[in-house]
């Protein structure tokens, strides 16, 4: 895992993953004392960055495998990422997935050209099946972030960060990442080290789902306790990955942990200063951004804002629970 | 006003306006039958592309002008445009506002550095109490629209959308627009001429206040019977200017009307598929993009959303009448 890998996923990024913005607003500055840019990922293709790391990894296949076609395990954003970059390969792909997810996105998948294999989480073994699927068909395997051309893909945001920082005059800051696996703030910080050196990358966790920012403080990868039970889903995962963690251990500082308010709050934040759609789990680095501002050091704090594939029901709960005054 | 003027307003925005994805959605496309694109002026400075104007004329007064500062009236987007853009210019700005604007619309208006002067709807004149202003301190008075390098800077998202739009293979559309007065309409329709003949321009209103349409219709400058009682209010105003109506006579096409309840539904659209708040009036470009597809042609079709600075209780009303299934 290397900046070259991130610089040549860019150059196959190019033209077909976003290049998202970097935004920012006077009243999200006066919020949290010094100014806040932000990156939203909520903008990229299928509404969250995993887009460019299941492009990164469909252009890496050989033609062989891409004829084969993919699979995932996924009920989430980086089912839709893998979903949309193997549809445009001209690939295909089979996303495993919980027969109990939300039809909603069992729906998007499937419209995203997705083959949708359901499984019982109580009764079956998903990566048995998942196996077995693969071996029968040929299928190449897309981990969600344990997976270098995903993290190389997922990194092009970091490149992104640092060019469009400078353009505004930032060199150095806090760059606070929304986190799961660790495949965005891995690639980010791989970035930004080649980058924008003066740059440090703080990943962005839920309370008492913080496994990453445990594991930097152990020195050593820490598991989560639950794995369910918080409104930030998006970014819960069992434990750091055993290719994310030494980059984070050798890169990162330390983590941040907000609360499942704050992160309603933030997505208010983002709806009437940002007018852009944040879910939970992709609000947490601006949450921590504003609410934790004694954690944070410099004139100028960098978040991302990792995806906005949240129900109305809940998007409606953030924005009556924190109204704008 | 010409091209040449855009282009100028173009180097003056550089680096201070912010230059807006675009964006799409497969799930907007099956609705369409067609490709749509987006250009989502909400992500602009101050939540529209009022700021572009703004900053157009700001920086084209003198010294002198900007030192004794301007003035508009406006309870609304073109107030924090000219806001931000006065402030960020060293320079001051008085806006006046009925006393019946929302609060939170004169607090995000003195927010952003204005001295808000609030009058009597009933018993006032606006006019009157402007022009004593603009006198006693010598302010000079930025209209809305029909002011060239308000247009001008209006046209700037045009050169963008031109140059967008050839990056992703499209020259030839229908670039439907939210239409008020008619400075983005007339400003994109002068910077498309130049940059992207094949592209024909269409503003776009709400039924019942197509006061543009019917202009374009019947030749000649027509009136809305009513200037309030739609959710649009954003783009809704008296008649098409004496300077943007030559200008939409001589390149605009056919205008579309959409509903209340289209707006609405295009608004829960941009929520659910592109992940960007759209205001009700910022949404009648996509909903007529959607909704009037008969009326529209090729292969490609280019909207604006002009603007997301929306209530949340509209938009929950907006949610919860169009869920995404």
């Amino acid at each position: 895992m290397n900046i070259e890998m991130i610089r040549a996923a860019a150059k196959r990024l190019d033209g077909h993953a976003r290049r998202t913005p970097l935004l920012n607003s006077p009243f999200l500055d006066e919020i949290a004392g010094r100014r806040v840019w932000v990156k939203p990922e909520c903008l990229q293709h299928t509404g969250s960055f995993k887009f460019r790391g299941g492009w990164s990894a469909l252009s890496a296949l050989s033609d062989e495998q891409r004829a084969k076609g993919v699979i995932a395990f996924s009920s989430g954003n980086h089912a839709q990422g893998v979903a949309l970059a193997a549809r445009e390969h001209g690939s295909s792909a089979v996303i495993v997935m919980p027969s109990d997810a939300p039809a909603l996105k069992i729906a998007n998948t499937r419209a995203l050209g997705a083959e949708v294999v359901l499984y019982e989480r109580g009764s079956e073994d998903r990566d048995v099946i998942g196996q077995q699927l693969a071996t029968e068909r040929g299928l190449t395997l897309i981990k969600p972030f344990d997976e270098p051309q995903v993290i190389a893909g997922q990194g092009t945001t970091g490149l992104e960060i640092a060019e469009q920082a400078r353009e505004v005059g930032v060199t150095k800051a806090d760059v606070i990442v929304c986190c799961g696996g660790g495949g965005l703030t891995g690639g980010i910080a791989l970035a930004l080290e080649a980058e924008a050196p003066d740059m440090r990358v703080r990943p962005a966790e839920p309370e008492g789902f913080d496994d990453v920012a445990r594991s930097l403080r152990a020195g050593a990868i820490q598991r989560n306790t639950a794995l369910s039970g918080n409104i930030c889903d998006a970014i819960i995962t069992p434990q750091p990955g055993d290719l994310t963690f030494p980059i984070m251990q050798r890169l990162c500082s330390a983590g941040l942990t907000v609360s499942e308010d704050e992160a309603l709050h933030a997505m208010a934040l983002a709806f009437s200063r940002l007018k852009v759609v944040a879910e939970p789990g992709g609000a947490v680095a601006l949450a921590a951004a504003l609410f934790r501002t004694d954690d944070i050091q410099g004139d100028d704090v960098i978040v991302t804002i990792s995806g906005g594939n949240v129900d109305a029901a809940l998007f409606q709960t953030a924005l009556e629970r924190f109204p704008i005054s």
